[in-house]
């Protein structure tokens, strides 16, 4: 999986209707600290109710069609969970506690 | 899920029999405000009769084949819904409305 | 899908049971005009008997074992249409009509 | 499958109910001497109780889910083993043996 | 499927047991001449018995599951092929005949 940020949202009317219901993200890759990797963002389906700016796990591929309700959906990313806290090498890079 | 826009159509009179019936387009990957990315444009298949120069939600891998009437189809590649907006960081980025 | 030009062949005697019986082609990436991307070519199997130069339609991954006869074959490449034609921004930009 | 080294941990508290009960470990691509190839780390789970400084094999994909208890999961990468010994070119480039 | 070297071997005592009485091998991509192509090799499982130096076809993703006996095993890379030809654009780049 990867570590990526809610950047934003994408509404699409016309649509596959499999996909109706089901809340369009805007992701963007991010580092251990929560930091932008800089590529273009991409749409990911939501299934754990993530906000603009949660730091999230990210699925993709086939794998992404193993999470909630998702078995018969085109999709190829998922946001899976939301991320509290990172550790890398001894060192917390990232958390929301404060 | 990648935004695309649809540049043209691909033609191919000898093919697997699966694929008859479906519409070729050539999608280009495109930005958040629905710009190029520059890349070598690729063929997916259309289920939702997507037009030249519309932006794009483009599936891709074997999630493609969870589109309307693609399960048994050889597609890595899906146009699944026309995009009307996009918000990035609280700003609209693209939209067809004017 | 991939636009690609078939450039070779590949012969291995020793290999899965069951890819016997099956064409294998080198094949290189190609842009819309038809020319090389200037990748290294990968190894795809045939099914609608393309030729030495052919621009096809290349599908890769789990989809790839939906083209005709490979369900139960493990390949991940496969050539699944020769183009007849490419248009791009209402340009015509690869024909095999002269 | 790659070769990867474990450098930490993953905390979500909110997330898919079939990730509860696996363990998420940080893990960052290396090469065969055990050393990191420098990009960012991505999230696995973990089947074999890996620990932080071990290296690994890595499984991506669909594939992902053929590692034990994973049938069913949203997991696209899986630590399956832990790399005693690699030998490349006749030499012995990386062992946990001294 | 890739044209790559085999270049080494990988123990691991500790996997999952679905790997257990599979041969690890150590795989580099290669051109179509057998030369290194250069990346970091990768980890795949033989089910051909090929040896270290041979010219492989490696297949990547899912579709690894399909070679003998793969069909429930967590793996992403496999040998299925030892090659002895090689043919591009006219001339024979790779043969094992002298």
């Amino acid at each position: 999986m990867d570590i990526s940020q809610v950047k934003g949202t994408v509404v699409a009317t016309r649509k596959d209707p499999k996909l109706s219901g089901h809340k369009m993200l805007l992701v963007e890759l991010a580092d251990i600290a929560g930091k932008s990797r800089g590529g273009t963002p991409m749409v990911a389906l939501d299934t754990i109710d993530a906000g603009i700016g949660d730091l999230v796990l990210l699925v993709r591929g086939s794998s992404a069609r193993q999470a909630m309700n998702m078995s018969a959906t085109p999709v190829d990313a998922i946001i899976i969970g939301i991320i509290d806290n990172i550790e890398c090498d001894g060192d917390l890079t990232y958390t929301t506690s404060t």
